[in-house]
């Protein structure tokens, strides 16, 4: 039996940054990421959806880069608003709203919305009278590593009959939405939906329909490489094309993971290397931050992170990756193949890439006694000056 | 198609009760909670897990009731030694701990650890020198709704290694622990790991070996009834008398669920009813709380409900219920059949029953910008008077 040297103490809980876990979000590659999708649809105006990460910083970077934004509730509003965006830019794109938190965002000056259902088109013309309305259609998600499921949209028929609906009660029945899946790694799969909006714009007479919101789902690279985001752009600029013909609706985007996630290095330390039995080649590494702690997208491994470790290129070995709770689905990887350094000990810290988006808004408020993880905003290159008013808890 | 009534306008978020969501947690259930199965399993200390419920008022009622603790976390312990524990009433459980949380405990008193592995019973020796340790064998889950699997705990034969090697560093190996997971509905469940104990402690030689902790896992009624928990006490007591004869160990217990999940209701709004085409008959039920909300543990439907609404008795039709954020994971059941009445409509309050355990402090910081669930403890009764310094948020 082997006895390894115990790790370094760590001092009590503090702000330092010398404790992880904690989320680098380096605002200028969401920038980046936010003009690089802009360009690729050309004339199509792009919402950045704020629920993949709104840290104030990088909200601010998109508003001077010029985006729209998606919001999902009336917090998200605020945050939009705070940060310099015009009630106009924004877009409540949940299709799940109070009434209450409608009439909130009509008094704060927000005029569109989406819906798919009886109900919410009801709440929207009394609460928000006049507005302009989206319908959102039912989509496959094929394909997608993050898949939206039946939850969201309706069919066809009932989103041509509720439009007219909305229509009736005074609001602006505007268009349609829809959305392919998060992390959606086929160009192809905007089509199918495409199509179908198009069918529905031709059978919708004189319903005043111009806007075709393609929602968001475009990938990143993780483990594996996605695609460019240029392929996407041309796969559903050419599927409009060829179902629109002359009559092209105003184009929406609504990106989220694609900006925020390449932006955000995740630090997280080892918190123990353990086997498990005699018999069990596997080493399982138990890190300080787990499925309850930001990665909530690791759910059936369905998101696989790319980690860099201090022993990268010394020789490794199969392990099972685990967060620190008392939770057993607290695990992050034990059917995908992880190999990590056999190298890899207490106390080493774990960069995890691309986790910007869909991190640490998800993470518990405390379950097992364990803090929210913390979010530190870079202004630039990754590594530049950062004041302690943009590390937030 | 039949137009429904909006729902009533809600005000701007505030900390006001009529502010759906929120969890009551009547603390005089779980201190009787604590009494029921502290007699069941009579001569047997019973250490509260504090991670299924951390709220102050309830771990201040358990300390007035003897109960002792087990705990998580460094965040954890000072809740505890806060709410009037002695260091001694401690179990710090988790396998997973820092270096620095090891010595954090040990600096607070707490002289009771479990591990697992090799680096664990290292760090244990340097930080925690002297503690009292137990080593956690792997258990079988079957049977269990929420299962514990591989992630925690070790073979038998690793583990007596472990324990002599806990020796040779000073430390106190003092017994075995296991958890034959959590919700487990199956008394006889208990048995296997029972037996492994014995052996093991037979094979022990002159190591100490003198505490057997059989973990928690009793269930409690959700919409099905489990069996009484003077079952589960008579199985293992009866299990323990089998395979350890005279040389009954000092045993040790850790129920959590069962002490706080029937102390709480979770009060949640209906946010929308909706049909999302005419072909389909099932109606989604969209709550103001889902598995991001505090409803973790309906991930795979495995935690499943009892709900109340107030038209219970009224005619009632199959539904999907559904969280409001903007993930499609956020599916309460969809596979297990709910049924809810016709009349059920935006704005109606759900009490979602026996949400005590495993609920708030799972719920996320701020996922689509929604805040954590807040949790509201009452003295007694349900319905007694609350003071604005027990409401957390």
């Amino acid at each position: 039996m082997t006895v390894t040297a115990a790790a370094a103490p760590r001092p009590a809980p503090s702000d330092a940054l010398d404790q992880t876990p904690y989320l680098v979000v380096d605002v200028a590659v969401a920038a980046a990421q936010y003009r690089r999708i802009a360009r690729a649809f050309a004339g199509t105006r792009a919402y950045y959806a704020v629920k993949a990460n709104p840290e104030p910083p990088l909200l601010r970077a998109l508003v001077a880069a010029g985006a729209h934004f998606d919001v999902a509730s009336t917090a998200e509003i605020d945050l939009c608003l705070a940060a310099g965006a015009r009630p106009d830019q924004l877009s409540y794109g949940n299709t799940i709203k109070k009434a209450g938190d409608i009439a909130y965002a009509y008094a704060r000056g927000v005029r569109f919305f989406a819906f798919d259902s009886l109900g919410e088109v009801d709440k929207l013309a009394r609460y928000a009278p006049g507005a302009t309305v989206l319908c959102r259609l039912l989509a496959s998600s094929t394909g997608a590593r993050w898949p939206l499921s039946r939850k969201f949209g309706c069919a066809p028929d009932l989103a041509l009959d509720l439009l007219g609906y909305a229509r009736s009660q005074q609001l602006d029945p505007a268009g349609v939405c829809f959305h392919v899946g998060s992390q959606q790694l086929d160009p192809d799969r905007w089509e199918p939906s495409i199509a179908t909006a198009a069918e529905l714009f031709r059978r919708a007479g004189d319903l005043p329909l111009r806007y075709l919101n393609v929602g968001g789902g475009f990938p990143v690279d993780y483990r594996v490489a996605a695609r460019p985001i240029e392929d996407f752009a041309f796969a559903v600029h050419a599927a409009v094309d060829r179902h629109f013909g002359a009559d092209r609706p105003e184009m929406m985007i609504e990106p989220g993971r694609y900006i925020a996630a390449p932006a955000g290095v995740l630090h997280t330390e080892v918190v123990l290397v353990a086997r498990k039995s005699y018999a069990d080649d596997h080493r399982w590494v138990y890190l300080d931050v787990g499925r309850f702690g930001g990665l909530a997208e690791t759910e059936d491994e369905a998101i696989q992170y790319r980690l860099s470790t201090p022993h990268d290129g010394a020789p490794a070995a199969p392990v099972i990756l685990a967060g620190p709770t008392c939770d057993s689905v607290d695990i992050l990887y034990q059917h995908t193949r992880y190999s990590l350094p056999l190298a890899l000990q207490s106390g080493d810290v774990i960069q995890i890439h691309g986790a910007g988006a869909y991190t640490a808004t998800y993470s518990s408020v405390g379950f097992n006694g364990i803090p929210p993880l913390r979010t530190v905003c870079v202004p630039s290159g990754g590594s530049g000056a950062m004041s302690n008013a943009d590390v937030r808890k």
